[in-house]
């Protein structure tokens, strides 16, 4: 029996060229399968079910995942949004936990609309970086106060600490990952995936139903780049610094410098670069 | 005066901390923008105009990428089939060059309800990655065939020319590539984003507005992992070798096995790794 807990790797032959000579040999892949996430509603005295999201992920912590991507888009803002939260159940289908389904409470006031259009995109042609930054502000999302601070020296323990931490990528060098820290450098939480979107999504979810949100004295780490979207998960959970091993994206930068997020990139053993708000990391 | 060229770099002031020491410096950031992708067709005699996709993409060779990604989602078969491709030109907003609208060719027969729904769900419980593949024959793809042969000596060769030619990638170390060889390793075109997916769109795009496409006899070499999506779009354009700086995920693996496209990864100079039809490269 496949249970979810052995799905995020698959076994798979592969044949491979070393020092001139070919050998067949036994691999792991990392995962990859779609997750579709529904959401349940009342609009009135109708019930409404609609799918949100089709995103390929690695199986395993799929409600952390499908929380996390809602409190990303505004869809929750607490734990007790959530009235249930599932695997799909059809006795006629192969159950293959591809399908989660997050029922909202009674009485929970939710906008379908807005699930319709696209954030960022309007109907003339001014759909741009700005205007993404400003229907962020539209949202609710202020700056990220200040007030914490971390040492470089800590930051620039990141890396080594969640390449120990990540077992997975031992075994695949394929997966993507999102580690969560407190001030000292201490890891909190770590979550992996095929996609780095998902990462994130799983590690802010985790913390959303252990209703462990905002992560106000955290740092975020990032095995790889930092995009705009990976900084907008990031300012919704209110996580002040920002870390990551590549480099950021010029729109990450501008949402970091907006809502005063400390963005670091290219973090290493010895050296970082600091992007926006460059105050929060002490020299020490 | 800001033009397309120059919008695939934004400048920034960067702290860095090298040997223990502070400084402030100038800095180049890959460049990070919404792009939205707008269908125009004729139903009957009304003419529909559709929002199709938004992604965060880095500015230049939007036209490419719209007609890349519009190729690979099945929507765009032949050069023939785009009456006209433009940036939208709205006189009372400044033009930001973020909307590109595909106008089809009159006569084409579209089938406007592949857009409502992803191809990859159903109402059952039953999406998994199996049903993902299915739908891929659904849509008319075929295996692609065999024939085409590629020394293991060029594969290997390929990362190396693949980083000289991103004169981009030294600058921010910030964007993915993709790029097109021959058999004998030459480079035939390469695109940069940051977006994984934005960069293959881009590549495949130009080759479908030059009716370059199929491209039966070229080798597709990623700078980054390979994943599902990135092997569907290879197999629309009939791409029969894919080779990958980084590993391959299960569901990308399982494409290639299936429509017989040969996978590599961890490609370097000394060593690779085979994971479908390994009869496409040849042992010398």
């Amino acid at each position: 029996m496949t249970t979810l807990e052995s799905r995020s790797h698959v076994g798979h032959t592969v044949r491979r060229l070393r020092d001139g000579a070919w050998a067949d040999d036994d691999d792991l892949l990392a995962a990859e399968e779609p997750l579709e996430i529904r959401l349940i509603w009342k609009d009135g005295r109708k019930v409404v079910t609609r799918s949100i999201a089709v995103t390929m992920r690695t199986p395993g912590n799929d409600f952390e995942l499908a929380a996390g991507f809602l409190h990303g888009e505004g869809i929750l803002k607490a734990r007790e949004d959530i009235a249930d939260i599932s695997y799909c159940m059809d006795e006629d289908e192969e159950q293959v936990f591809n399908i989660v389904t997050v029922t909202l409470r009674p009485g929970l006031v939710f906008d379908a609309s807005r699930l319709e259009r696209n954030f960022y995109t309007t109907s003339s042609c001014g759909v741009c970086g700005k205007a993404a930054l400003e229907s962020l502000e539209v949202q609710g999302c202020d700056a990220v106060p200040p007030g914490f601070e971390v040492a470089s020296s800590v930051v620039r323990s990141l890396p080594q600490t969640l390449r120990e931490a990540q077992a997975v990528f031992e075994q695949t060098g394929g997966l993507h990952a999102a580690g969560l820290f407190d001030r000292g450098g201490s890891l909190i939480s770590l979550h992996e995936d095929v996609g780095r979107h998902n990462a994130v999504d799983k590690l802010i979810g985790q913390r959303f139903l252990e209703a462990e949100l905002p992560a106000s004295e955290t740092v975020l780490m990032l095995s790889g780049r930092a995009s705009f979207e990976l900084l907008q998960k990031a300012l919704v959970a209110r996580i002040p610094v920002v870390a990551a091993v590549g480099a950021p994206s010029s729109l990450a930068v501008e949402l970091a410098e907006s809502f005063n997020i400390t963005l670091c990139g290219f973090v290493k053993a010895e050296s970082l670069n600091v992007y926006s708000a460059p105050q929060r990391v002490t020299r020490s």
